[in-house]
């Protein structure tokens, strides 16, 4: 099966090597804007050939767009347009409204699958491509009954085979989670960073190997590029996530400032249920909640 | 070397095991509140025997008290009346100026060496000791020099012994430049647990192993307990960056607010910095630059 990868970074990297490494691509295309993308990926084996994107998406058997969120939604309607009738096409961005919403009407809709496969690292580019990097991770694929079934079975075969669990629902829906669950980390990391740099009171030592910063602070690291257009796509509901996050924040504060152990405590030991959701058993449960999500079991 | 270990947790436990490993230990004595903390201390093999605090601190070469900040500011005291004109004691609590406050006066001040060995896991009990929890960690040293010079250089070696770079200064700089790298994530990682637990929508789909989600919340399941006292008694340091964090956190949001793309991606660029502090040379130099700090290398 050929496979053309748009975007040879740390996502469309990985996705070839994993599809490479199962055997589910037998020929990889790759297109990027970045000559040295190109030459890096070719360097490492990520793609056979590099092509421009007209050449690129004809007569080939998937095409799979893995640039930052706001060139989908400029690159994706190109595609539909150039593809023949027969080829599949998907897209891994974490927002899905905006880019769905721009080839609604599209006469090749049918031939589009919306996913959010959720796996990343702070690092970017053809290097930071690894293998595995999807294996028993979720893959959220949005509002399947507008793709044609072919197309459907082919792009959650694809996803599957690279190891993720497969998430259905709509792409209103995964923005609002994934607000929640990634975006939202995401944007207190910058704003922790952003926070301890700012103290530059130069009798403080800043060993921040230890005491917990690391972890924290990790996803800061992370790419302005790929995460502007992120957080401006899904500007409503990352809003509505950090101004819940705040109000916790300030609840936090206030039990301190008003000597309120008790209130403390109650905090810190509802925080730790986070436990049970996180280890237990019970995170299967809360993604099966959902009435509108089916979870698709390997 | 006898050394009597005042609380059997993580902490404490772990210290234990790198003692014993060492060879800088020949005799462990154990304290502790719980009966089960050490029964299971004894089975572990953390520490040969158990005794009432009482005779655990007589005819000993070290005290180390490693129990939640509060407590310790009731047990030194105790401790300090109890041993031998030689016995050296310290302490591992994360917060200092408090505590340090409450020996200020005590005759056998000079036998104490306040310290903060910056380093733990989000697990508690004497189950989560570990070895190694303390290589190339930081260990703070307070007020060095209201400890007579024997004590210093024994609790000196003992830390460094177990792996950790030593570096000094005040109590209250230890709890200023502790409430920022270690005492914020914490609070944030309780608040962001909580904001998530808090989206009850049914139809939101929680994957909370993929997004990030899971690094930057790790430390929301760490012990009220433990760390209700520390964010009481480092009550005013820690309002203090939470204030600067929350902050950041209104700039980031109206930055998506406004539309200011310019802004966000400044907001996001200036946080990367932080990869060349936690990766790079700069560390060494941040670690470097107070004027009262001396690191000590190995």
């Amino acid at each position: 099966m050929i496979v053309t990868i748009i975007g040879l970074g740390l996502i469309g990297g990985s996705i070839a090597v994993d599809l490479r490494k199962t055997g589910f691509a037998t020929e990889l295309i790759g297109v990027d804007n970045s000559e040295k993308h190109c030459e890096k990926a070719l360097q490492l084996g990520l793609v056979d050939q590099i092509k421009p994107l007209q050449q690129a998406v004809k007569g080939v058997d998937i095409v799979l767009v893995a640039v930052p969120v706001d060139k989908i939604a400029v690159v994706l309607p190109e595609v539909l347009d150039l593809i023949d009738p027969s080829t599949s096409v998907t897209d891994v961005g974490s927002t899905k409204h905006v880019i769905c919403q721009g080839v609604d009407n599209h006469p090749r809709r049918g031939n589009y699958v919306p996913a959010h496969p959720m796996s990343g690292t702070e690092n970017s580019g053809p290097e930071a491509a690894m293998e595995g990097l999807f294996k028993e991770k979720i893959c959220i694929i949005c509002d399947q009954e507008q793709a044609k079934p072919q197309h459907l079975a082919l792009i959650e075969k694809m996803y599957h085979t690279i190891g993720l669990d497969l998430a259905y629902m709509t792409s209103d829906e995964q923005d609002h989670s994934t607000a929640h669950v990634s975006h939202l980390p995401h944007a207190t990391s910058f704003a922790l960073a952003n926070a301890v740099l700012d103290v530059n009171d130069r009798h403080i030592i800043f060993d921040l190997a230890s005491g917990g910063f690391q972890s924290t602070v990790r996803l800061a690291k992370s790419s302005p590029e790929m995460w502007g257009p992120i957080f401006m796509q899904n500007k409503n509901y990352v809003v509505e996530s950090l101004e819940l996050y705040i109000k916790h924040l300030e609840d936090f504060k206030h039990s301190l400032e008003s000597d309120d152990d008790e209130k403390l405590m109650e905090l810190m030991r509802n925080a730790n249920r986070i436990r049970e959701v996180l280890d237990g058993e019970s995170q299967e449960l809360v993604r099966l909640q959902s009435t509108t999500t089916k979870l698709y079991r390997k």
